[in-house]
């Protein structure tokens, strides 16, 4: 299972999968990729991420080499001969092979690698909550591109765990964008507060379905940035993403949130997500 | 000439270099290189290209799969095998082989990729000098190490070819900070000024030499960060680099640095150079 690869607009074993020294993904970082996530063999939320993908390509000026319509055919094609019903679907997008050298090139075709992975929902975690570690955010400052230029959050990430943490907070002097691979909301007098979807963050697809969600519910919601120390005395906080959907955070730097377990805004949240998936 | 690559260890031909989509530094750029001039089919200042690469190999983590000193001979023999007079030698060591995950992978192997480029000196563009359009610096602040996450670059080198100009002079909110893939020194009142070798520039080997040069010619120079406004008052301006030397930068934003020409200290530090390299 799983091992099946889509490549270069064709299904190949995994091993089959050849990627050129000479692609500039692998010496440049020069691409774009997108997680989606698969609930019961289906794509969930697929406009959202095709368009982030769309937008992530026009702001590198990289040439889809495939319109996202016949894109998602193929994917779904994909997720068959897997035979996946609940995991992820990875998919990048270089900008092509070409010999070494800044300027764009021309006439060069992108090349495109997706996979599926198997991944069951983070029950535990979500259950339990995580540690979190605050690192300053040193990244670029186009964060909101999705590309493969990844060397901070892998640092930061790592930075986290060393640290005994699960993962970590990044900021920028003192005010809070996002985690490594997740958005971050706090609930401050019973209102969500997020860092608003502008350059410094990735715009999460989970996120943005969870401001929808919270609107429909009735739960006040402000995008604005918020400091650590609004964070160490917010009511509760918790992240989204592709992956851990509504996760709690329990502790940042060793010091509880909230009562040091999940609180009530964070359990309703995850119940109309879970009501969204169908779970 | 020129195709036989150094990977893993062996001497290849380029179309035998086959790289896994799950290699590090495809998906998440997560590596690092380094670019050796070849002067006479000998490296230029191996040992500065080695502490560095070793620097940011400590900076990121990164175990290097193989010692300084063997690797020398490794290339050395590269060069030899391609029968390379003048020209670039490329080296990339990414993290390695493991699945598509953030934290540091254990047990995994680095993977090493070399090669080189034929190319002579820019003699045309050292005489005549180059255009640059200023840019604002919106990459990470480990500028110091030589990773692959490139894409600001790309982006800014395509900006400035946009606008009719050769490179990017990048700054930071109005201080100048270097090129895409060169530092940069103005002069002023016969004095070098160029930005310190801290966390927001590459540290070029060729910087440290010119830098040195400058010094046993009682040359003053300081190391300082310089505005727009003093690069566009400048008496002369210059990059240096690996492959660029030092050429003359004589128009920023469509106007004229010092007379339009390379100046007087420019010429005489590319005397030194070409001395340096025994041309």
């Amino acid at each position: 299972m799983g091992d099946i690869y889509l490549f270069d607009g064709r299904f190949l074993p995994k091993e089959e999968v050849n990627i050129s020294p000479e692609d500039r993904g692998y010496y440049y970082g020069d691409g774009i990729y997108d997680v989606f996530r698969v609930y019961g063999g289906r794509l969930f939320e697929p406009e959202l991420h095709f368009r982030r993908l769309e937008r992530t390509a026009a702001g590198l000026r990289l040439q889809m080499p495939i319109e996202s319509g016949p894109l998602q055919t193929k994917l779904e094609e994909l997720i068959a001969r897997n035979r996946l019903t609940e995991g992820t679907l990875y998919v990048q997008i270089t900008r092509g092979t070409s010999p070494r050298s800044l300027p764009l090139p021309q006439g060069v075709a992108p090349v495109l690698v997706a996979y599926t992975t198997e991944f069951p929902r983070p029950v535990a975690a979500m259950e339990a909550g995580i540690r979190a570690k605050t690192v300053e955010d040193i990244r670029w400052l186009h964060c909101d591109y999705k590309t493969l230029n990844l060397l901070p959050n892998v640092l930061a990430k790592q930075e986290a765990l060393d640290a005994g943490a699960d993962d970590a907070i990044l900021h920028r002097s003192g005010l809070v964008t996002e985690c490594c691979a997740s958005n971050i909301m706090i609930v401050q007098n019973g209102s969500l507060v997020t860092h608003p979807a502008n350059n410094l963050i990735l715009h999460g697809v989970t996120r943005a379905v969870i401001l929808r969600l919270a609107q429909a519910a009735g739960i006040p919601a402000e995008e604005r940035p918020f400091s650590l120390e609004e964070l160490h005395e917010a009511e509760e906080a918790f992240i989204t993403g592709t992956t851990v959907e509504v996760t709690p955070i329990v502790a940042v730097d060793g010091r509880p949130i909230g009562g040091g377990s999940a609180g009530p805004v964070t359990r309703r949240l995850q119940q109309l997500f879970a009501n969204l998936i169908g779970q």
